[in-house]
């Protein structure tokens, strides 16, 4: 039997040694290792195939469900996704190094911050192997090490995909310890992962919420997660209703699956009555379920009636729940109690109850006449997106780069000593 | 015999529901509510000493340490310096609602973020009742409800001093439970309080470095914490002999009880010869013990062996490791390996060292010509600081207002939706 505490410790052990590398490393090496990856993944089209059947093969013996078997499977245009986004990580900036708010202080020092890595980042995932590229090209654009565990079903495809990230390190005379795809698919792996605080910075868990929950509860290192996705479009009585009608039926029917996908709609009450069944109308439209309150019954009688348990459902599918609410107040506390503090938008054209709303929602992003379905990394420019935090501390909404480093003090004098 | 955990609930509770007033409360009346208790403190001078003194009686008959006794001291002089400290927080910037980075977007979308308090944090600390102002004032200043837990000896003066906050938060208009002290004495309060996420967003922990990684170990709520400070300074062979010495002497001397006060320093073998003689000089006038390694005492016979422990200690008192480093690579090997990652600085006059040594030092503060003393919020300019985070995640260096914070990003559109 293998000691998975002794193994996990000396990943730690290398990666860590790595990360001092990486850290060091230039703009330059760390783009040629991405772009070298990609060419590694480009030369490797067979090797990845025949490891990807056998995680395949062995997922269909084990009677994997066919969403599951779905995620896991790299076809080529997959393939052809990892390269690209490789090639578009290699080419944003560097956020290492850069220096920002140097100010000389009455003492004649002079003070400012310096965009550091954060050291050696776990990422801990389902069945997706493109997520081993994905994650490891941010961490190492970041000029972090990355230990990676992805699921047991994906261990052949994702020691394919680690094979060609080493040959990509390898090619810009990067250690290769910089990206580990950990070996073993024992879980107690996972458990030593997370309780390593010396070898590792931090841990991104991506997947359901039952493992985010599970790693959060256990972990003796940062986490930076993302729960739920329960998101909002309250459409206020000052509303243009074109606008209302677009970004709600945007806000769900754009993609039923993600995270930033409207799950409940909040009418004011003044306006219920008359926006109610045109909305109505386009979600059945769309082959939308609607589950109201006692007042949206009121005025829709075909709908499903609402129970406490929808407002705090994240369906990830074709169902709305939706409240007529009483004004602003209403859609604020409701929120405010309902919300997984993701994303949540307001529908208006009055000043006062927009800028109130900006304030008083305490979300992760916070909109006003816009789909929820913006809140992306890409949609906000940050170039890449490692997840969706909604946490408050350290990073806060989409996680680009930025998210995955830390600042340091520099300061600078002429011998400046302190009175 | 009390219900900790119910208590406790019933303190998160009631501070999470503070946050969402306090966070939306306007500038004026948080400053209001600091100058406010300002002004209740100073009117309860006499309040505040009868309650110090049980404190103090109580705190002979169980024999606390006579260093202990005076952190338990209320002096005038220390009531003055809290009532200034208020004053000087009123003063200060409002950081929450600041919206910057606000960019259009290629989709139509304008993106920024703002900056948020972070909700209820969780402040634990020792003897000093002054903590329970200092903490509190940051803390409301930055738009958060506190819980504070200050230790058992000093629970009267922490109850007198809450009074006085009550007071200030009442005048303002803002719910007393923003500030709340805990009433018992019980250790399982600082249990329950350490794992609550539900109801507290942050822990900071202020004391000992046994209470921090006590702390750090049992929570289940993110931690802003202080370990050790071994700062060193490294006398690089390019150095200006005088500078060198001023800074060498100030980072040891200046104060020695202090997180930023030079621990251990490296000297380049290319000028030990010279320059230590002189070191020894000035420190042995100013009474500092020397322990050094083989190459220190070739050249300094009288100074007494450092052993491997020295390295990694933190004396807080008048000694100093002192060791002779292969150049500029021995001096980042020592630092990266023993340093405590808090403040390290580099003497020299040559430019590519400097910046070597300000890229490759993984430090929270990395200076160059500077002395160690200056890593400190007020000295950076950040108008207050809460304590100097040795962690990378969130808050590193100095913590000022801006640490008790988080940024949401904010949406604005025009009927905009996702294609």
């Amino acid at each position: 039997m293998m000691d998975i505490a002794g193994y996990m410790v000396e990943v730690g052990e290398q990666a860590r040694a790595a990360a001092a590398v990486v850290a060091r490393s230039t703009t330059a090496m760390r783009n040629q290792a991405l772009l070298a990856t990609a060419e590694a993944i480009d030369a490797a089209r067979g090797e990845l195939a025949m490891a990807n059947t056998k995680d395949l093969d062995a997922g269909r013996e084990n009677g994997l469900e066919p969403a599951m078997l779905d995620r896991l499977e790299l076809t080529p245009a997959r393939i052809d996704t990892m390269i690209e986004g490789l090639r578009q990580v290699a080419a944003l900036p560097d956020p290492i190094g850069e220096i920002t708010d140097m100010t000389y202080r009455p003492s004649g020092i002079q003070v400012g911050k310096m965009r550091v890595p954060l050291g050696v980042i776990g990422i801990i995932y389902e069945s997706r192997p493109n997520v081993t590229v994905e994650a490891a090209s941010l961490c190492l654009k970041s000029g972090n090490a990355t230990i990676l565990r992805g699921g047991s079903e994906a261990i052949h495809s994702n020691q394919a995909v680690a094979a060609c990230i080493a040959r990509g390190l390898a090619a810009a005379g990067l250690p290769e310890a910089a990206v580990q795809v950990v070996k073993t698919t024992d879980r107690a792996a996972v458990g030593e992962l997370i309780t390593m605080p010396r070898y590792v910075d931090v841990i991104v868990p991506r997947g359901g919420k039952g493992l985010i929950e599970r790693i959060s509860r256990d972990a003796r290192v940062p986490v930076i997660k993302h729960l739920d996705g329960i998101c909002h479009v309250y459409i206020d009585s000052h509303a243009d209703p074109e606008k209302a009608l677009a970004i709600a039926v945007n806000a769900k029917t754009h993609r039923y699956g993600t995270c930033n996908t409207m799950e409940t709609l909040l009418v004011d009450q003044e306006i219920a009555e008359d926006i109610l069944p045109l909305l109505a109308e386009a979600f059945v439209a769309k082959g939308v379920e609607l589950r109201g309150c006692e007042a949206t019954r009121a005025i829709l009688p075909d709908v499903i009636a609402a129970t406490e348990e929808d407002w705090g459902e994240e369906y990830l599918a074709p169902i709305l729940a939706v409240r007529v609410v009483d004004g602003l107040d209403g859609a604020i506390t409701h929120i405010n109690r309902y919300s997984s503090q993701h994303t949540d938008s307001i529908v208006t054209e009055n000043y006062t109850r927009a800028r109130r709303f900006i304030t008083e929602v305490d979300s992760s992003s916070v909109m006003v006449n816009a789909s929820t379905r913006f809140a992306d990394g890409f949609e906000y420019g940050l170039g890449a997106e490692i997840g969706i935090s909604t946490d408050k501390i350290h990073a806060r909404g989409p996680v680009g780069l930025e998210g995955l480093t830390s600042q340091k003090y520099v300061v600078f004098g002429d011998g400046h000593i302190r009175n």
